[in-house]
């Protein structure tokens, strides 16, 4: 077989088989190139600058077509056919060639933050005597009468390492030492750090606010004393490859030794989050003393290698809800070892910490009008409520609105239609592709959208079916039955191969519909639950990154929200990641966590006899009765004269 | 080179060069055999029987006469010189040619104990309602309600390992449990096991009681709801082949990895015990729930893996005398991986919690009556006082009375000399040897008595010169200057070899007065430092197995222990080991301790003016003052006409 020349950065050369892939080349010449997913052309993360094309890619799903035309290809989707040159690119360009921290947020300190007054975490420096003939004092009693002394901490906890290091710290120092504790039980203070030394008061103190997503990792590293989010990143959850909603994540870590590994993932992508972190900050990551952690229940017993297996097996019970704290090194994140791990609070197998604290930044707890709190992923989380009550439940939404289980859909990546509209007399549709350049498929918002300009323009009927007689060649019979073409492939140039129309299905419309209606069947649950009408609620909370994105009217035309005034709703983000931040700096913000997922009432929906009906109900553009939808009635009207 | 066949167990047959060891005969053989001390021929562990005899042994130290004619061989210390034929006998049965568990204890069960009452770990059963779709609450809250309402108990501390098992555990058990707790800190009670089922009140609640003596480990097996020893097994500390007191070792442990080999190598020690004992027991060590250990501070850093450095150096502090609790994975012993490890505290470098669990174990700080408390070993640590006040201190006696340092000297086991008596006319002494047979040398109570049967028959003068003048030829010019023949070498016909006579010399004779001068010279510094006249010492409690040997009135003859009154001695035997048992059944007790420990006044020699005058007057003997010895002024005194 023919032999190609490869050559890495202008430096590693090597020979290789036509055929071969490039991140193989690579490691046969020892430039490591990052692959997160493991090589299945997902994360983009492996993506390499091609600078003498001998290449054939066979799959650009993570690059735009200016990227490609720039030159990049996935080395792990494209192989050498002839002699080749190629860079590759330090992983911060790679990270802004991907869009996973596209959403990095503005975040204000909360107002009045007080290191002093509401920070667990404490540093202090201690000045010593040093033993003398006279005064033999161990080590460890110096040190302890020191700190009752200078601080008035009588010290309850110290891990056997700590106290190995303490002599050699000591005398490092000269008898002074900077010393960090932890004081959230004030009974028994707990001793994270003994440096030798002591250090300005000026110097940061840090911390981490980690949200464990089921698809997303986020950090943010901040300075406790002063309370600022110095940095905050994101990457994809290294468990994609082995999953990629929680259900498959939770059988494939109960095989064998896949809890261990699943562990070992997440582990991974937050040490690779505090690496890029910790540079960015200049910092080691063992200058971090405490990590405060949300996400979802099944993303918590992961995390902490809890097997799993309750969670999706009747009666759904978690192994547990109300995580106590743990030291790093046992949870096996590489900070400081004797770090506070502070795993927040979870309610249910399906309402976990990511919703606590998303309640806790949504603010909805503590204010007496009336807030419904959606958090929309693979599941879909409710919580409807304020500060005198709480009520959640959880929707199996399924991934529709994440793009899996739709042919074309994809994530909210760069080359992803993100919205769009249709020409009601035409029938053509336009777009916007995030990033720009060709669409590769469409994301959740993008989806979300077309559903209810379909809708609205009649192309799909209140039952979901489309229209086949309109006057278009773009509502054809495909493979699955009547689809709709977004984009010819004709418009999509990206490949070598002949290039395919982006379309949306009859089965794709159905997944689609079905997964609005379990969230809207939710919301009328909850509602009947606490028997509140649910057209009386004051404001909708729309948190998530896909909520971010959403149209709003849209939402409602189709039946996935509330049809109720704009200015009641508001999308904040990620609010699982915000609420970690808040508990990671404000004790009392973490008792506050704690009170809502003491108080919050679940529902469990599958127990539930009257969700099949609601659901059924649901099961209509934008929904059976129409009575809840005025205004969607009202937009409709024009429309349904139009076709009669 | 000539081959010999060696054949182990009728099994094993291998093939080496004239001249191999029989270890590593054994080891090519791929036959196990035991080398604690490292083949150095000390320990005897690696005896074998020699069945067809083919073999020279080099030392035969660590055996009897009677055990070498039987065909016992140390595999260490033999080589092949024809075919052979080898035994491997059980463990069981080499401890039981030793005879470092001679000094098994009856041991009562304090009077009035009560687990209930006094016991800080306890064991419950539960019984929870299973999870339903009515009833989703988290394992874990479920088990923490439970150990609520059913034992009244808060939890306040649970591991991660222990946190992942708990699932499985409750559906094992199919939701009935029976937990183990520490219940020592009241406001937090730890978690220790898990364990699925119910077991009948009656099962025993294992907990372990340890003494790490710088020569000898041993550990008692105990139930703790009877409070019963039900094991006692002792074995050499592996230290040893690293160095004899602690001095070398610490000198080894501050180099390189040195520590960690002298941790690895204690805890080697405590497996091994562990091991057997829980043989004999019948139950898995992960059964064991609690262990308690003493040591001196020494042991008990290198048994942490802190650094015992500053122990030998100006101004002689410990790293830490009240070491916290820790969790037994974190030390490293082979027990339940949660069980508590429990260190007594000590008192100060060269005070350890040896000699505070040895004063409870004697009693002394709970009576009116004035004690003095020594523990004659490597160190003589002393203690004068009673329930109102205690001062102790530390005489670095050296290793003399332990055999070291002395010509003849050996440890006390099988072929020492124990005791010796001399003819005063005829000079000719008679001795007994321990196990009976030929002698090998003169452990520690037998040189006390030689030393005092010398003195008394004008052998010795009070200076401690031998006199050349008298009729015997056991006195005679030896290569180090003058010394006594305790043995003729045609008497011992160990070996192949020409046997040597066994003798003592000027020299030993020197370094035996400069120990005893020094545990003197610490008596009579406590003693003034509270102006307490020694004469008037209600009791002498002599702890140690040393103490447990020795004649009274020998000890008192050379200046060792003070002239008093026969009845006020008192000889307690391991008062270590007994202390750590009684620590690990009654916290009570454990308080006491603490107790002793906080208000015990440490005096430190090398820092007291008046020590060197006080060891000058005791290099005597008996002593430079007789008017502190009536007695043996007395008794001399026909020996001085005599002579005159």
């Amino acid at each position: 077989m023919a032999e190609h020349t490869v050559v890495f950065d202008a430096a590693a050369e090597v020979s290789v088989p036509r055929g071969t892939l490039l991140a193989d080349a690579a490691r046969k010449a020892g430039v490591e190139i990052s692959q997160p997913c493991g090589g299945q052309g997902r994360c983009g993360r492996c993506a390499v600058k091609v600078t003498k094309d001998g290449v054939r890619r066979r799959s650009t799903l993570r690059l735009s077509a200016e990227d490609v035309e720039a030159g990049y290809a996935l080395a792990c989707q494209t192989v050498v056919e002839g002699d080749t040159e190629v860079t590759v690119p330090a992983q911060e360009k790679i990270a802004r060639l991907l869009t996973t921290d596209r959403t990095v947020a503005q975040v204000q300190v909360p107002t009045g933050y007080s290191a002093a007054a509401d920070q667990t975490i404490k540093r202090f420096g201690l000045t010593l005597t040093p033993p003398s003939m006279v005064d033999q004092t161990d080590d460890w009693s110096r040190f302890t009468a020191g700190l009752r002394q200078q601080a008035g901490i009588e010290l309850g906890h110290i891990s056997l390492p700590l106290m190995r290091q303490l002599g050699a710290v000591l005398r490092e120092g000269e008898w002074q030492v900077t010393v960090v504790l932890d004081l959230a039980e004030e009974a028994a203070p707990r001793l994270i750090a003994a440096l030798p030394g002591l250090l300005p008061d000026s110097a940061p103190l840090w911390g981490a606010a980690v949200d464990i997503g089921t698809t997303t990792v986020s950090l943010w590293l901040v300075d406790l004393l002063s309370g600022e989010v110095q940095v905050q990143t994101a990457e994809y959850n290294r468990q994609i490859s082995r999953g990629e909603d929680v259900i498959s994540r939770i059988i494939y870590g109960s095989k064998n030794d896949g809890g261990q590994e699943m562990r070992g993932l997440v582990l991974e992508s937050i040490g690779q989050l505090l690496e890029r972190g910790c540079r960015r900050a200049k910092i080691d990551a063992s200058e971090v003393m405490k990590m405060t952690i949300v996400g979802n229940s099944t993303m918590m017993h992961l995390l902490l290698g809890i097997p799993a297996a309750s969670i999706r097996l009747s009666p759904f019970v978690t192994a547990v809800n109300q995580v106590p704290p743990f030291r790093a090194e046992d949870v096996g994140i590489g900070i400081h070892p004797e770090a506070t791990v502070d795993c927040i609070p979870g309610i249910a197998s399906y309402v976990g910490a990511d919703i606590t604290a998303g309640v806790l930044s949504s603010g909805m707890d503590d204010t007496e009008s009336i807030s419904l709190f959606i958090d929309i992923g693979t599941n879909g989380e409710i919580v409807l409520g304020s500060h005198d009550w709480l009520v959640t439940c959880a929707c199996s939404a399924g991934p529709a609105f994440e793009g899996a289980g739709v042919m074309h859909g994809m994530r909210a990546t760069r080359g992803a239609i993100e919205e769009v509209w249709i020409n009601g007399s035409t029938y053509e549709p336009s777009f916007r592709v995030i990033g720009g350049g060709q669409p590769q498929g469409v994301c959740g918002s993008g989806l979300l959208a077309l559903l209810a300009e379909m809708f609205l323009t009649g192309i799909l009927d209140k039952g979901g079916n489309l229209n086949s007689s309109l006057p278009t060649d773009r509502v054809r019979e495909g493979e699955h039955g009547l689809e709709y073409v977004i984009s010819w492939g004709h418009e999509t140039k990206n490949g070598d191969g002949p290039a395919n129309d982006i379309v949306i299905t009859r089965v794709d419309v159905d997944n689609l519909i079905r997964a609005k209606a379990s969230i809207y069947a939710g919301f009328t649950i909850l509602a009947d639950s606490v028997g509140f009408p649910l057209e009386a609620v004051d404001q909708v909370l729309v948190g998530g990154s896909f909520g971010k994105y959403i149209n709003v009217e849209k939402a409602v035309q189709i039946g996935l929200l509330p049809d109720m005034p704009w200015e009641g709703f508001q999308f904040l983000g990620n609010t699982a990641v915000k609420g970690a931040y808040l508990a990671l700096l404000d004790k009392h913000a973490r008792a506050r966590i704690s009170d809502i997922a003491s108080r919050m009432t679940y529902i469990e929906l599958s127990a539930d006899n009257s969700f099949f009906e609601a659901f059924t109900s649901a099961l209509f553009l934008p929904h059976t009765d129409m009575d809840r939808f005025p205004t969607v009635a009202k937009a409709l009207q024009p429309e349904l004269e139009t076709e009669e």
